[in-house]
């Protein structure tokens, strides 16, 4: 006969407490895409691995796609005119929605210059899972940052299509989320971002599961 | 002074379990991508979901893609020639890469019926992260069970390019797993498949901390 001691059901406990908690934890969460619109420069990539880092810190799941992603994979067979710009992020906002509907926040980061860009996507994606946010820069401040050497670049010819140089930039009219990375640290900005963020994010009623889902 | 009691450090101890634990669940699985080829009415859907089910219950964590997803996003503006299948796999390849780079488990269940489109995708995703399962069963069979109704339209000529009928499918050569879904029941092999399955995607030696990296 084998004596169930305290700590034998401690452990059953413990290990039973493992295989729900691989089931459960998944999911709560409600996800959501962060839309980061803005100018090249204005500082999406650094703070889409800010919010990523602070979020996944308090035990969110979040994956970050941005133009380096995807320009060199799924959509390395488009250019940079506004047709194939259109085509890139609706294929952007494809993916995403496949994350979304797996349970994971997703972080995009991409110039998305016009209105129809992101109201594409909002579409696709579905208004209730889109958090559009603009990282708001003035051209000026940009381009002095240049951190990559494009708006250089395109001032001497050598990149057309530049968004703000020879390409349209529409700002978001009514964004859910604005930051003005000239005038703030980018401390500040990823800590009045997080506050509006998170309460979206947060797990409530709605419960997917995705490991029982058959998709 | 706050007392501490052992029931309290026992508490302290489980949240902190909790913290730890959904940092460390997802990455106790060896990522890949189960890549299911045969003709339409082989089995393919039928035995990927058999296979989630399966995975899930061990607590593997997966997502399935298929035609019907893929088809109606994003991979829309394509048809079904040769040219836009191969198109259609190259993106569905890319899309299964960022999913396994994410950690996850890619069961993907399509035609793709010639060499060259699964070498694409092989190429795209790596060859190590790549399960080849050939889900065989001969046409008259497949033609027999019709389950979409499919066959008949095709003879019909209803629909072209229709592999089997006037769309070549060529079997491949040296798959990692092959099952005869016409000898076999569903559970049989499913069961079949999974033995093989597992060993590969069973945690061993490397560690992708999907919750730390920056992407």
């Amino acid at each position: 006969m084998i004596k169930i001691t305290k700590h034998d059901t401690l452990f059953t406990d413990f290990n039973d407490f493992i295989r729900r908690s691989r089931r459960r934890f998944l999911v709560k969460q409600a996800p959501k895409v962060i839309w980061m619109t803005g100018l090249s420069g204005a500082g999406k990539s650094t703070l889409s691995i800010e919010i990523q880092n602070a979020l996944r810190r308090k035990g969110y799941f979040t994956k970050i796609f941005d133009g380096d992603i995807v320009r060199t994979g799924l959509c390395k067979d488009l250019g940079y005119s506004l047709e194939d710009r259109l085509e890139n992020i609706r294929r952007i906002a494809e993916l995403s929605k496949i994350f979304v509907d797996s349970g994971i926040i997703v972080i995009c980061s991409f110039i998305s210059p016009t209105h129809e860009m992101r109201q594409l996507a909002k579409e696709i994606i579905g208004e209730n899972n889109f958090i559009e946010v603009y990282i708001n820069a003035p051209l000026h401040v940009c381009e002095k940052r240049d951190v990559k050497g494009l708006y250089a670049k395109a001032r001497q010819g050598l990149i057309t299509n530049f968004t703000g140089i020879d390409s349209v930039f529409e700002p978001p009219l009514k964004p859910d989320i604005e930051v003005r990375t000239d005038l703030w640290s980018i401390d500040k900005t990823a800590r009045y971002m997080l506050r509006r963020i998170i309460p979206k994010v947060k797990f409530r009623k709605i419960t997917i599961d995705i490991l029982n889902q058959n998709d």
